[in-house]
C-alpha cells in the first residue's frame, strides 16, 4: 500500500493511492492517521490534482551519515574526524526544512550558490522500538520513502552544526508517498536534474543497512511510530540552481520531484 | 499562567496550576491543547499527586550552544573549530530523550560514567516566526521553562555527532511547567545535587539573548508553536551519579527536579 498525506481545505489528511482499471491514479481519503487500521471515507480525488505534504511528521528525524563508500571518501574523512560511533554516524534532521513532493526548495538570498542534492532511501518507523537485535530490526518498519537531503555546502563546512547548512526551510524534500511494500534490497537511486540522469547508486552499497542502524539507534534511544531514518547518499551531489528541477528516484517505490527558485527579495 | 501537561489514565492532558487559599496547588484540567484558549473542564487534582510530562513536545528542539562564558572557555574553544555562523551556535536535540518533572535520568549500563548536568533557561515559542527582526522577536515567545541538558562527556567528545552524548533515552528532563509570565532577565540559574548548590550563574550573562537568538534562527528557518529553543548553560558542570537527586531552579519560574538511576542490567 501507499501512503500519502495531503492538504484539502487547508487541512492535512491521510489517504491511499490506488488505481483504477483505466490506469487513473487517485488519493482515497482515510478517516484516521498513518498508524490507524485504514478506513476509506468514501471520498477520493485524482492523484495528479492532489496538493502531497510530507507523508509523515517525524517525532524525531534521523540521518544516517556517510553510510555509502564514494560520499564517505568526499566527506566521511576531514583529518583529525573523530571516530565513528559503534562504527555508524547518527545525525538529525530538523521538521521545518520538511516540504511534500512538488513543493519548492527555496535558495536563500544569501547563499553562496553551492546547494546540492542528495538523493536517499527514507525508512518510517512503524512499532516502537528499544534494545532492538539487528535480527528483529525489520519488524519495526512501517515503510519507506525518498528523500532529498538538499545541503548549502559553504554553510555546511563554515558553520558548527547543519542548522541552516542542511535544515533552512524548504531543504528536506521527502515523498511522495510511504509505500509499505517496497523491496530496498536491490533498488537504485536515481538523480535526474531537469530530466537528465547524473547520479545512480544501489541501495545494496550502504556501508550500514537498515537493520544494523536501527540496532545501533535503539541501543540508547526509543524509536517510535513516525520517526524516520534518512539513510545517506551517494557521489555525485552537484550544484543545483533556480529554475532547475530536481528529481530522486528509488526504483520501484517512486519519484520525488521538487523545483529549484531563488528566495523572493524582501 | 502555569501550564502543565500531565499522565492521567494513561493519557497525556494540558492543565493550569492554581493555589488556593491554604497554599494547596492544585492542577485544573484543560479541554483543549496548550495553544487553545484555556478552557477548564471542571476536574481538578492535587498538583502533589500529579506526574507532571514534558510541559510540550516540540515539534522541533533547538539547543543555543556554548552561550555563556565560562561554558565557551571550557567547552567552545577547541583548537582548528570553525566561525560561529552569524556568531550564533544553533543546535539540536531529541524529542525521544525528553522526560518531565520527577522522572529519573537513567545512565546507559556501558556510560563511561562521565555524566554531566547542564541548568538551562527553555524558550517556548508560541508564535509562527520567519524573519522576525530582534526588535519584535520577544512577541514570539509564549513562556518558558527548564530544561537539563544531561551529557555523556566521552561520547560528546569521541562520537561525529550529540546523538548518544546528548539524546540518550531520559537525557533531556525539561519542566515542570511553561510560565507565560516569568520575567527572565533578572533570573539565576541554579543547580543542586543533592540538595547543596553547586552551580550558579544569571540569565542576563548569556552571550547571545533570546531575541537575537530568535532573529538569527528566523533568517532561515520557521518557528512553530511548541518549538523549543534551550538557550544554554555555564560553568560549573559536574559528574552525577546514580543515587544523586539534582535540581535545575530558575529563581521565579520554578525548580525542575530528577534522580539518577542505572540502567538495569538485562
Amino acid at each position: 500500500m501507499r501512503f500519502v498525506r495531503y492538504e484539502h481545505e487547508g487541512l492535512a489528511r491521510h489517504g491511499l493511492v490506488e488505481s483504477d482499471a483505466s490506469g487513473t491514479d487517485w488519493v482515497v481519503e482515510l478517516r484516521g492517521g498513518l498508524f490507524d487500521p485504514p478506513e476509506p471515507s468514501g471520498w477520493r480525488q485524482p492523484l495528479a490534482s492532489t496538493r502531497l505534504l510530507p507523508p509523515v511528521i517525524p517525532g524525531t528525524f534521523y540521518a544516517a551519515g556517510v553510510n555509502y563508500m564514494g560520499h564517505r571518501r568526499t566527506h566521511g574523512e576531514a583529518p583529525g574526524a573523530p571516530a565513528l560511533p559503534n562504527a555508524q554516524h547518527i545525525g538529525y534532521r530538523a521538521n521545518n526544512a520538511l516540504i511534500g513532493h512538488g513543493d519548492d526548495i527555496v535558495v536563500p538570498a544569501d547563499s553562496s550558490g553551492k546547494v546540492q542534492f542528495e538523493g536517499e532511501l527514507v525508512v518510517v518507523i512503524g512499532k516502537r522500538a528499544r534494545n532492538v537485535p539487528q535480527e528483529r530490526a525489520m519488524a519495526c518498519v512501517f515503510g519507506y520513502t525518498i528523500g532529498n537531503d538538499v545541503s548549502e555546502r559553504v554553510w555546511q563546512k563554515a558553520d558548527r552544526t547543519f542548522w541552516r547548512g542542511k535544515n533552512s526551510d524548504t531543504f528536506k524534500p521527502m515523498g511522495p508517498w510511504i509505500d509499505t511494500q517496497a523491496r530496498v534490497e536491490d533498488m537504485d537511486t536515481v538523480v535526474r536534474l531537469n530530466g537528465r540522469e547524473v547520479s545512480r547508486f544501489r541501495t545494496a552499497d550502504m556501508v550500514f543497512g537498515i537493520a544494523e542502524t536501527i540496532a545501533a539507534i535503539t541501543r540508547y534511544i526509543t524509536l517510535v511510530p513516525g520517526d524516520v531514518i534518512w539513510m545517506g547518499t551517494d557521489d555525485p551531489t552537484l550544484d543545483m540552481v533556480p529554475g532547475d528541477v530536481v528529481e530522486v528516484e528509488l526504483t520501484g517505490l517512486g519519484v520525488l520531484r521538487n523545483r529549484v527558485v531563488a528566495e523572493s527579495v524582501r
